[in-house]
């Protein structure tokens, strides 16, 4: 039955075949979080002109050389630099100007003295007793960004100050990758909707919650398609519909043999059709079915809510990585915490076990407590902060043993 | 000038005063994120009748005992359950009937052994090479959770699983608190629309886009109110138009002493407002400003970008989970990371200092190198992964050194 088992790293070799998605044009606020489709070079200096850090007074530094509190040096006020405003005036030898936090530097000043080093003489005369070095106080022309530069890589994920970076230098459109359609097919002839009250023998529809909003979460698009029969020719209108629409199909359901065999043999009925896994070496999980039909990927996913979502922290977050065009998508970016071992735990070797863990802090220790529950419950994912990996050549842990758990991805 | 400078943490308890905001009911597929208003308690078991967790046969335990490889034991096939429907046989003793994962246990079976264990020897009779227990490979009703159980306390953020958890139990709709809506009002004479070419001495709005995206990606609803000249009259309408429409309004800019003491002149001129902070002692992010105006909170954000960012960081991350209702809204849910410091850092005491890091990793250790620059820098925050606390009572850190290093919230 499993002839095509892979380990899980297989399974993500298997997944890199597949590439980003394309490209279109969003307005800069519309950009948080998506991926650049294309480097971006800045198109001129950041900032343009020299500008005050500070509030206090634009000098020439070697005017306030040597000064002191005791020697204070004693400048000529020159008049005013306005925000916004392009200065009128120079600032020549013995002179200061007044200058506010973000005004640009005059003429002939080349630093900034604070206001907290001034002390004002008369209306003419100011006493500095602060000595300030060239460009103290001073954000200079291109000190952020120099034109010509690569600001971004292509594939870079954009967070607010990126969108700040690119306000600053004008740029109010980007071209980035598309979020990744994922058509969702719940299958199972006892599955009901959820405003439906359950026959004894039926359940209501979990799948469709948990990846929509594992979907959602990780910036895809779920488009639900519906319930669908465990039946040859419903399921294959459903997936023939999907691929007509969407980017990634994933089938949830199925973990029986009975449906599984019929999920194969429907993604088998396509014209240009590969199946790459056929089992998987990890618990929960190992129910899992990857086929590429085309250029698009079709998962089965089991039909347990709790090992289906196993599944997706695993392999669908980098896979929706890779789609939209992130740089090392498959590089694991889970954020692993060190915790201690409550108890024992035993693995079976061969496979990945993916123990799920409810984390403790008690006396600024950290305790990780493994939540044992079948798979088929969705108790024992609701109840875990994370998942503790158990590698398929180590047999178990110990009480007691230090051990990295992974958080779920985008929660915490 | 900085009469009412606070600590970090003073700042913190100050926000505690805020309440979350009122409630809303939305459906179970749009709550994934969201913070519980109510407790929810099961109003059924989960599930509500026991279903096999493996393709296999249902029996009476008892009937496998002592069963083995060289001893199977042999019991009569009485027929077949069909996935979603109620078992219309019942297993008497010696007696087994085919069930697939998922299907209802029949009536006098306790256990259901898996399939590989089983070989058929005629139509009539199957053999048993594995013994099982009572309840073995069957999900018992109420095993995931039972009746009249509190499933969810008041202030849970919901995950995927807690989705899936609440549609098995056929909650569709749930009561959830609203989500904030922030005004947003970028004040300073020298900005212009990001559209437009500066004039030398004037830069592009950067504010709006970080602090629009930074309100996204803390599940808030911006609402951008358009550049502000700096006077009196003109910020006085747009706070007036903020706290009409919003929950809470952050004015960005004002670095300088004038225009700070516009923005607080503006808040002073509203009835019952209160000025709660005046200066916070952290760098980058010290001239900040907190009223109180009726019940909303009004900040005055620093006008360099990265300042502001910082800032928001640190206490908008945590004063948005508080609006929320998240429970412990206040407890530290960055993500630290351990990293060793590659460079020597200087720190002046009586401030707590954030300095921007960026992170490399390598022959698997992982570095963390400060960068250095002024804060009106976008820059710095845009190379940087993560913010190195050093606090206020630390002169400085050392080259070599361990260090606990915060990822921004929301990325990675």
């Amino acid at each position: 039955m499993f002839f095509k088992v892979k380990t899980a790293e297989e399974v993500l070799e298997i997944l890199k075949d597949f590439s980003p998605l394309g490209e279109e044009t969003v307005s800069l606020e519309d950009s948080i979080n998506r991926v650049l489709s294309q480097k971006i070079v800045s198109q001129e200096d950041l900032p343009e002109f020299p500008r005050s850090s500070m509030d206090g007074y634009a000098v020439r530094a070697r005017d306030t050389f040597g000064a002191t509190e005791g020697l204070p040096a004693s400048l000529e006020l020159a008049g005013e630099i306005l925000i916004g405003r392009t200065p009128e005036i120079s600032v020549g030898p013995g002179k200061a100007v007044r200058i506010p936090t973000g005004g640009m530097i005059p003429e002939g000043a080349d630093a900034v003295v604070m206001v907290e080093y001034s002390h004002p003489l008369d209306d003419k005369t100011i006493e500095i007793s602060h000595a300030v070095s060239p460009l103290e106080n001073v954000i200079n022309t291109g000190d952020d960004f120099r034109k010509g530069v690569t600001i971004f890589e292509k594939g870079a994920c954009l967070r607010p100050q990126d969108l700040g970076l690119l306000a600053g230098l004008g740029i109010s459109g980007v071209s980035i990758y598309k979020r990744a359609r994922v058509a969702i097919i719940p299958t199972g002839d006892e599955i009901v909707p959820i405003d439906q009250r359950p026959m004894p023998g039926q359940v209501r529809d979990i799948n469709s919650y948990t990846l929509t909003a594992f979907c959602r979460q990780a910036g895809a698009i779920p488009i639900n398609l519906g319930l669908c029969k465990d039946n040859f020719a419903t399921l294959r209108e459903m997936v023939k519909r999907g691929l007509d629409i969407a980017d990634t199909l994933w089938i949830s359901g199925g973990s029986s043999i009975g449906t599984r065999d019929i999920t194969v043999k429907v993604l088998e009925s396509f014209d240009d059709v590969e199946i790459l896994v056929h089992g998987i070496s990890i618990s929960p999980g190992k129910p899992t079915i990857i086929a590429r039909i085309g250029s698009k990927a079709v998962f089965g996913l089991p039909g347990h809510a709790a090992s289906a979502l196993v599944v997706a922290e695993i392999f669908l977050t980098p896979f929706l990585s890779r789609l939209s065009g992130i740089i090392n998508a498959f590089e694991d970016t889970h954020v692993y915490m060190d915790a201690e071992l409550t108890q024992n735990i035993e693995s079976a070797s061969g496979r990945d076990d993916y123990i799920r863990v409810r984390l403790e802090k008690r006396d600024g220790r950290l305790f990780a407590e493994p939540i044992f529950g079948k798979s088929g419950l969705i108790s024992t994912l609701v109840e875990a902060h994370s998942l503790l990996k158990i590698d398929r050549n180590t047999e178990g842990l110990y009480k007691g043993q230090a051990v990295k758990v992974m958080l779920f991805k985008g929660y915490s």
